[in-house]
């Protein structure tokens, strides 16, 4: 019994989660702890060391069998050098992350940004099980992307490969300015926040719509007046698809993977979204490039961290 | 003096062009003979067994040095078998023709698309010398693509990707159909030949402009007149810089790659060309994807096929 497990951190804003994998990337043991922000940095860290070790003291596993740490999180890493760059969520800036935890576990520490994890975890135990050339999307608060090829987190020149929310998309004439300073990026219009903006122009405008009487707007309601025939929910929704589905149509020119996976809270509109997606991607992508090519949700959900950041270590 | 050579064969509708590579990419010398298309497959055949031989006998290597021998081709091609699949500018289709010159030459033989073969020329010995993750678009009558990671060409899961003339740019309202069906293909705007419909529509429209003048429209007489300040084709040249600099951005946000480089015909319109590319790239690419990132001319000019072609040997 002397099995090597990984632990994977998913580290967010509010709650930290910690899962044990074994090296078939099966999800064995999780747990879940504030994150306590508020607290500073170093409560932050403090509170990463104490849920790694006790999830492997509650499981059957002992810590001598124990690999490796990884470590997903949302915000700019540089993952040569194992820092955290800027992570808003978590309040961290330049904190040196793999350095201090593998100081403290005596374990080895890997770690990467959220999109890029989540994408990992869905090829190795998710919706990409087995697929060489895969593109994934998480449409959250944002748009967030990971390419992986050959099984691996492709990471480009400057490590920000698959930062597929900033693709500009949108023409000049509708675009609006993103976070990232840019014009018509597709976060703006496939992301949760894009819907929500869009929705509330909507019945600002006046438009006929029952979103009008829905008090604070989620991008939940949108789809779910859309399912019911509101018409100015399913332009949005149609809108939000179109980008996203012309956002695949180009990354296929490019990169002809094999399958997109499309993770995060929007995707949970399930078919009405997925289905103009898929309808726009195959109008404007040449066959050969369409040929084989599938268009999936995601299947790990909020796993797909834990997942894929003990993945880190068996994928890299 | 028993240094291993390669020859390069780049297989066009006019002359078949052939060039002996040492093993650091150097061309050392080439042939160029006529293709003979209109003698049929078998002509064709043997017309690159005979200038093969022939080059390597008018030079001062034997034939037992002759490593392997490289072709590119204008048309679809798959890699792995090393089948011609169509390449309608030679009148080939489904031409297994590794087999047939292993078989003639009794040596190795490798076979790509001229796009990839003059990106892997242009990083082998050109503009992407050193550079590791480098993205080439080749604008000729129509646009290639090439995609270089690890200083080898990325083939994707069906062997298409890089097929960046494909990507759908022009919005739809602007947007006229592509060759290969779709609508708003950078192809139909950054090409010689989308550059020169543009000036034809300039002149029929009834545009104050020089072009009205001239007999036949090439691409070269649009850009001659747009050095002049005729606005006419000063428009039509940063239409088509406009959608190649939005290609380039949607690339990085993809592949996040190093060095773009732009060759062709239509690339030797110089300066007036790059500065509105790269002007365009900055103002849709996030600053970080930015950082570092050169967008230069291809050098090679037609020799890029001839070295890529024989480069498909130590770089695969």
């Amino acid at each position: 019994m002397s099995e090597q497990i990984y632990v994977g951190v998913d580290l967010g804003g509010t709650a930290i989660k910690v899962g044990i994998c074994n090296e078939q990337g099966k999800l064995l043991h999780t747990y879940e702890g504030p994150t306590e922000v508020e607290k500073g940095v170093d409560t932050v860290i403090d509170n990463i060391e104490r849920y790694v070790r006790q999830i492997v003291e509650e499981s059957p596993f002992n810590w001598d069998q124990l690999a490796g740490v990884g470590a997903g999180v949302a915000g700019f890493t540089n993952v040569q050098e194992g820092i955290i760059i800027l992570a808003p969520n978590v309040g961290f800036r330049d904190v040196p992350i793999r350095a201090i935890l593998e100081e403290r576990l005596g374990k080895p520490v890997k770690i990467d940004n959220d999109a890029n994890v989540a994408a990992l975890g869905e090829v190795w135990g998710g919706a990409g099980k087995g697929v060489d050339h895969c593109v994934c999307y998480t449409l959250g608060t944002g748009v967030g992307g990971g390419i992986i090829i050959g099984g691996k987190i492709y990471q480009g020149f400057s490590g920000l490969a698959g930062e597929l929310g900033h693709m500009s998309v949108v023409p000049d004439l509708e675009a609006i300015q993103c976070g990232c300073g840019k014009m018509g990026c597709l976060e703006t219009v496939s992301s949760a926040t894009g819907i929500i903006r869009m929705a509330k122009d909507a019945v600002e405008r006046g438009d006929r719509t029952s979103l009008a009487t829905v008090e604070n707007i989620m991008a939940k309601d949108v789809f779910d007046a859309a399912k019911q025939g509101d018409e100015a929910a399913l332009r949005i929704v149609n809108r939000a698809a179109f980008y996203l589905g012309k956002s695949l149509a180009a990354v296929s020119t490019v990169l002809n993977p094999e399958r997109y996976i499309i993770g995060g809270g929007v995707s949970k509109a399930g078919e009405i979204l997925f289905q103009e997606v898929r309808a726009v991607f195959a109008k404007f992508t040449p066959e050969p490039l369409q040929e084989k090519v599938e268009i999936v949700p995601a299947i790990l959900g909020n796993d797909a961290g834990m997942v894929g950041a003990a993945g880190l270590f068996l994928r890299s």
